[in-house]
């Protein structure tokens, strides 16, 4: 059996190089007791990850040194030795970065086969990106019908999902995006876009939302949330999902200044955590999952094919090589 | 009648010298009909006023150059010419920084005669400022009992109250203060007081709150927010009243990386103005005035005699000059 996995070597500093990874040969084990032998065929890459690769104290304990790295992944059971998991079944968990997992059913989860849901859309928009644009926009923005909503990142796994939840919702969406052709898939969505490599934040929200936005949904930071800040009506909600502007590096610091818009506007700056809101998943499915199916949500994907490409469509992530959900497929 | 006002001479930039202000002889207007002309007897100075003196759109209008200021003031009515008010009935109005005014009777406030209240409380405990420490710390702020709170400016108008609201209310309360006489009293009253000239923010919260704050009420902003970011608890609250610290510069930039704490942690950072709670005044004065005729909150005051003197009580709140309410005795 030709197995992989890739480990973290060492831990970078500021924006991961490939050194930092390392592609082994492994023997998967075989399953004991109430235990599964999947075969991976597709892993999720995630800006988060970036955090787990630092050797500091987070909501998720961070990557040891030498062994695999872990995250999303949906493969094929091939041997089973539990009740209820037959070979051929299709399994969730967190056992990527690897071509193979050995581990106790309970780690995974049977996936159901719904016409028009490929497999792979429980690693993205009926995944973790997804629950985390339906929880930030919906309960922790508590989204509404006339919200001006901007969504930093609006091409990304998240951003697309959410700039998609709030059209659905009835909202005026707003988008940044890195380059022409993402701007051109958002405007097809409905979404007022703007290209961030082209034109400053601030005075793309000048311009689209000229009397303000009521709702930010940030997956950037940076000069995206002082945009955001600025252009924030009264009583704005700034909901904090990612800041991948600064998981490498420091970025500028920022005004002081603006901090005061926070009393002038009576603005609310709320971080979350998907993790947070796993209890919802019934929920959210219940609204999303039909509309994946009827074709009203679109889940784009980037897919890069082979496990020693892992790591670049990871480190793509920072540079916005992907539109939608970046897939690795096994 | 010897009459004068202060009036704003030209606008300040960064922190106001004595020479933006000008006072002023003038001649007070006999009432009109349905007006009153109300000698001042108490004025009050107040950091947001600072926001005021810059030509810049906020959420109460610029004072205009050459004109007199405007503030919270308690007088006595010396001329009546509107129905229900009598020469010699306590009023309270924003006709401050002059010792008479002359308007309608509508724009003035009839005082109630309450044992153990005095008059020139309602510019302090029973006034703005104890709205404010009340509707930012109870309402915006959700105080609970088990709440581990921390005040910045915690011996200032709002701060002096914000901490003995906490306490009243069960809460565990920390609180800054500018040197040892204030750090003092704030312990008098049962809380735990750090000096910020003699011990950095950061330090002093690792000290005082090692398993962290669930509630921070900030007065002062830089440092001190960036102490209360550091020692949050998963989930805590941070209300943003004021920025003392940041009115007349734009001191330090912010470390962006400070940000990642809003998502890791999912802070709510929210800012409020007291104008939007007039409203709930009744509320507040039906839990606080009762607390305050018992003697079970202590307001201080810091008084500085005589118009001309008001300008520099004034400048004194940047510097910490006041314990307590500072108010002006004309």
């Amino acid at each position: 059996m030709d197995a992989h996995e890739i480990r973290l070597k060492s831990r970078p500093h500021g924006e991961p190089g490939l050194d930092v990874f390392e592609l082994a040969a492994v023997k998967p084990r075989a399953p004991g007791e109430g235990e599964l032998l999947v075969r991976n065929r597709w892993m999720s890459v995630d800006p988060y990850m970036r955090g787990r690769m630092n050797d500091v104290p987070s909501y998720v304990p961070p990557f040891k040194l030498g062994e695999a790295l872990e995250g999303g992944a949906v493969g094929e059971v091939i041997e089973s030795n539990a009740a209820g998991f037959a070979v051929g079944d299709l399994v969730l968990s967190m056992y990527g970065w690897r071509t193979h997992a050995t581990a106790p059913a309970k780690a995974f989860q049977k996936l159901p086969s719904i016409p028009g849901i490929a497999p792979q859309a429980y690693l993205g928009v009926l995944g973790m990106p997804g629950l985390t644009a339906w929880a930030g926009l919906t309960i922790v923005g508590e989204l509404k019908a006339d919200d001006v909503v901007f969504v930093s990142g609006a091409a990304g796994a998240v951003g697309s999902l959410a700039v998609q939840i709030a059209k659905l919702r009835g909202a005026t969406v707003i988008g940044s995006a890195g380059g022409p052709k993402k701007v051109e898939w958002l405007r097809s969505l409905g979404v007022e876009a703007f290209d961030y490599r082209a034109e400053s934040p601030v005075d793309a929200l000048k311009r689209l939302a000229p009397s303000g936005i009521s709702l930010h949904f940030d997956n950037v930071g940076g000069d995206h949330l002082e945009a955001a800040m600025r252009a924030a009506r009264p009583f704005a909600r700034l909901i904090e999902c990612g800041m991948i502007a600064r998981y490498n590096d420091v970025g500028a610091p920022f005004d002081q200044r603006l901090f005061m818009l926070i009393i002038g506007k009576r603005l609310r700056i709320q971080g979350f955590i998907v993790f947070d809101h796993q209890k919802q998943m019934p929920e959210f499915l219940a609204e999303i999952g039909p509309a994946v199916a009827r074709g009203e949500i679109r889940a784009e994907e980037t897919v890069v094919e082979g496990l020693d490409k892992a790591p670049e469509a990871f480190l793509g992530l920072f540079r916005g090589a992907n539109l939608g959900k970046m897939l690795v497929k096994l």
